[in-house]
């Protein structure tokens, strides 16, 4: 076989070995002791990485399940307030229409959130606000702390997804007013995807839909959670409950703080690379805004397309993910979440630059001595 | 570490170390070839178990998350007949409380369905029928076929909780008039849990609701699976459908007929060693519905009690189910699904034996032996 190709895409991302092997010993009974300590390493682990004191549980299922379980669980009935400037930020519109009663405060992918459209909003009674606080498809990090100030203003539910932030980048869900948060175990975590995990306030409990779906009922998830030995509602997926918590002992060892710091420091890494090389990041900020520090999207030059370049790239043992919708073919977006450092973030760039020079893109220097010499 | 217990229980079981080992290797991009082929390897080696031609896609979720997807697809809105005689009957029947109009259609736990009263229930224009073929909370094995039969004169879809009998005992949906069939990854298939496997047919797709849920939309997940390669809407619990795959390709190389033949004998033998010991299998059955061939429910003997039998077991290495809600304390249960075989049972029987004796149980015989023989 083949080596495995180096993934550095905004998920899912490289699994550290210590993580994939817990995987590999046999099932255990999901009510006992043993499943219980499980849960609540991950939960200990995680709550440094959301900044909350609140309860956090653990859905076996993906991001989306998550946002799904949050949005069926205090937005059913409601008039919810959906910001909206990337995909995520849509999905989360999207699932929203199936419960409520959304309404999508939207402005172009990467461009900064209509906050004054917020507030009117809220002032007209929106009752819950969606957020998404690193918005892959565009690059970009949402300004949750404006969003959560004013959410609390007028005694709204803030829902944030947090997806691809918590675990990588700074989050303070209490100090911001966030009532639920959400993440996902295969990005800034650097574990296998089919998790989400979600804090819930006790301001949102209060205010828990009477009308909830059974899968993704979270008040089952945190009556479970509460007893001892901790337990989910039903079936959770074992194995991946084991990766996880190893994946969060690997965070809490490295501390958040430092880890937070490494993430910071490979995305300047990465825009320093494609300052160096005349490139341009998507989209260009200069508002409330910033680039996000767990995936890096970049404008495709114009000597070359999507295809080729990500082509030329992947036969050098390296994937990275394209524009999605209609940045398809567009931009270009290398994920640097997880537990990758400085050798995964300069093979990557390492390819990209020979991929480019290979298609005839004229570049302005070396960005991969210049990523070097930051990263040093 | 002490040895793993053997895990005799109506799920999780054993996973063949194959099967488990397929989960360390390095995570997948699951947009890609490789993640789709591992996709349809899993969906070819299961329709025959599950006797069907309908598309099957599979969803990172607990046997539960299908069983929501099944109901929220097809009873939204719609009278839904629900047959309970058992805890994952009361289950359908808690989850379509959420979406339809279900009546309950209940004898006591273990004891023959009401099917008078189901096709009454279907001349009166219940359009939806939830059925749980082997009902582990009980030990039986419901009467799919004449549920079917019914379900198919009235023209009523059938949903058929198949969780703990596809892949380990005869289970023909297409010829039944099974609409849409569930399977858990953690029973019969002896793969880890945490996914479900969905059949659905072209029946129930034309009359699919219009206001489904967002995670569990099953039209999402039919759509996705039509693509080349194979996709699945959202993110993927990527390690466990490597698991599956391997499980699936075991269940390919053994032969659906000769496996199910291995449960039976399993069940078989389980019956003749209470029959030899003199003790009484949980329910005395003498109607249309039968025992289970997964797992069997067996009266605690009143010289013990259910946590003095199951500890001692225990002690032994072995882990037997008790039993559920007011069940409790009446019976324990031995699940005999997935890879199991004639060394695993001996074990659990002989334990068994030996707890009970060692506890003042009077035994008329030597069940192990008895087993034994049947088995050889």
């Amino acid at each position: 076989m083949e080596k495995e190709p180096l993934l550095m895409l905004p998920g899912p991302v490289p699994v550290p070995e210590r993580v994939r092997l817990a995987m590999a010993r046999q099932a255990i009974n999901h009510r006992s002791a043993e499943f219980g300590a499980v849960y609540a390493d991950c939960v200990r682990c995680l709550a440094p990485a959301f900044g909350t004191e609140n309860r956090i549980v653990i859905i076996s299922g993906s991001g989306t399940a998550g946002m799904e379980a949050a949005v069926a669980n205090f937005g059913r009935g409601r008039k919810i307030a959906c910001l909206v400037n990337g995909k995520f930020g849509e999905r989360l519109f999207d699932i929203s229409k199936r419960y409520g009663e959304p309404i999508a405060l939207a402005s172009a992918w990467g461009t900064p959130l209509p906050l004054e459209a917020l507030a009117e909003s809220l002032e007209e009674g929106a009752e819950v606000v969606t957020l998404v606080h690193n918005e892959t498809s565009a690059g970009i990090l949402n300004p949750a702390r404006e969003v959560g100030r004013l959410c609390r203003r007028h005694d709204a539910l803030l829902i944030m997804d947090g997806i691809t932030s918590i675990g990588g980048d700074v989050v303070e869900a209490d100090r911001w007013g966030v009532d639920v948060a959400i993440v996902g175990s295969q990005k800034c975590l650097a574990a296998p995807a089919g998790l989400a995990a979600v804090s819930v306030s006790e301001r949102a409990m209060e205010r828990i839909a009477d009308d909830r779906p059974y899968y993704l009922d979270l008040a089952a998830y945190l009556k479970n959670a509460n007893k001892d030995p901790m337990e989910t509602p039903y079936t959770p997926a074992v194995p991946l409950f084991l990766a996880l918590r190893e994946a969060c002992l690997l965070i809490e060892e490295e501390g958040i703080e430092h880890r937070i710091m490494r993430h910071q420091r490979l995305a300047q890494a990465v825009r320093v690379a494609v300052a160096a090389w005349g490139l341009s990041l998507f989209p260009s900020i200069d508002g409330q805004h910033g680039y996000s520090n767990t995936v890096t999207a970049v404008r495709i030059p114009e000597a070359t397309t999507d295809g080729e370049l990500r082509g030329l790239v992947k036969r050098l043992g390296v994937i990275i993910a394209g524009g999605q919708d209609h940045l398809k073919g567009q931009i270009f977006r290398v994920g640097h979440m997880g537990a990758v450092g400085a050798p995964e973030l300069l093979a990557t760039l390492g390819a990209l630059q020979a991929a480019m020079g290979r298609l005839g893109c004229r570049l302005d220097g070396d960005g991969v001595a210049a990523a070097a010499d930051h990263l040093a």
